[in-house]
């Protein structure tokens, strides 16, 4: 009986996320907040399949102010209770075809995809300290593996994003190392080139593949996992032939 | 008979880098250009014992206005000619002992030592295009390593900085990628733990060793070492027994 934050879930892959979420039996999940900048038809769905299990926050998660409006709602919603897991899902891929010199979009990137982690995470902390399995799950990317850049460099001209996901990386194992001796388990997961908006129709895997690979990894998290930089793992993708395999393994910094 | 241009040159580690290249005979080093914010005595002194080959540039790194008004004035001064050498030096480390929950400097230490690197770089690339070494060197640190954030956790309460310079490595990388097929080398080198204001008095290493080993370093690089993240060498601390050696080898990510 576990609740969950998932941010920037309107649509795509968080929004897969939150509906395996809502599918599963009150008994394993009681409670999952959708936040998004905009309340979509798709999230108003679910919400009406689900009522009062699934909840939408209205969040604009690079405003500190509106982050913490957001958790007033949650706090109240919660009754006194904490929180489990936060899914930090939030993330813009703006791509710079032109080269890194005519990359204009660095500053903004970094704060949608580093500070907005940051503000959600600090601002839910005392519900996630009050909460039973206090993990925190964030959707990073192979792409901000600083070991692994030269394999993704002429593929992905998104040099914004690659940045933001490196300092997003350490950002969570500052986290990961602060709150180590509290019972935390902060991990980063790399939820694959899956199917949606951002990856396009040509991408590895559907939502549904990744969105249950990447709760696969959440469920069986446990303080071990603590500041790891987890691949998911589908079957059948493990040895795959192209630059992207989904092994399950650890990624490279 | 190569020029330079190294930023946050005011004081401290840079400053020893510009005394030491100013030193050398103008055979070797043409030109030094010292920029900053702001114009020090101990930068006056320097440029007065080599008048015409040490040249004050202001810049603020943290406005492109800045920075592109000093890039007309080294355009001026080259005269034609191409700019070898850019030593990003720039870069600061504010503390955050109430732990990472209380971080509020983020957004400003992501601008001072990311955002900056990008500009310099991007501004001053026409001319290093135009110079013979083309060498790009951009002082990061181990307390940048993911891989190695426990090692420094509780030593160094600097989570903005670490972040910054996870950011500012694939920064790096990305640019050395975009880059490698016009002969460039870019690397990111650890200057080791210093006596400056930035590294207190209990520090390893003296201005003058940690600045010559960085420029041995640079002088010895070739291409191979583009994208790399480098340790400084210093004799006698290969092995040393506290949490920081200076073997020169590669750190890792």
């Amino acid at each position: 009986m576990a609740s969950y934050l998932v941010t920037g879930s309107s649509k795509g892959l968080n929004l897969g996320i939150c509906n395996i979420l809502a599918s599963k039996p009150p008994s394993e999940v009681s409670k999952v907040f959708t936040s998004a900048r905009r309340h979509t038809d798709a999230l108003k769905d679910l919400i009406s399949q689900y009522p009062g299990r699934v909840e939408f926050v209205l969040m604009d998660v690079t405003s500190e102010e509106s982050v913490q409006k957001a958790v007033e709602q949650i706090e109240k919603s919660l009754g006194g209770k904490g929180l489990d897991v936060l899914i930090n899902g939030v993330g813009v891929m703006p791509f710079t075809p032109e080269g890194i010199h005519t990359m204009n979009n660095l500053d903004s990137t970094l704060k949608s995809n580093v500070l907005s982690a940051h503000l959600v995470t600090r601002n839910i902390m005392p519900f996630l300290q009050k909460g039973n399995l206090k993990k925190v799950v964030t959707i990073s990317t192979t792409l901000g593996s600083i070991t692994r850049a030269k394999r993704y460099h002429t593929h992905m001209p998104t040099p914004a994003y690659k940045i933001s996901k490196a300092a997003l990386n350490m950002l969570m194992v500052q986290y990961s190392l602060d709150y180590a001796d509290q019972g935390f388990t902060f991990f980063v997961v790399c939820p694959g080139w899956v199917k949606t908006d951002l990856g396009g129709k040509d991408a590895d895997l559907t939502v549904e593949q990744s969105a249950n690979a990447i709760l696969h990894n959440i469920f069986n998290s446990t303080q071990a996992e603590t500041g790891k930089f987890l691949n998911i793992h589908v079957p059948g993708w493990e040895n795959a032939p192209g630059i992207n395999q989904y092994n399950g393994n650890e990624i490279p910094w």
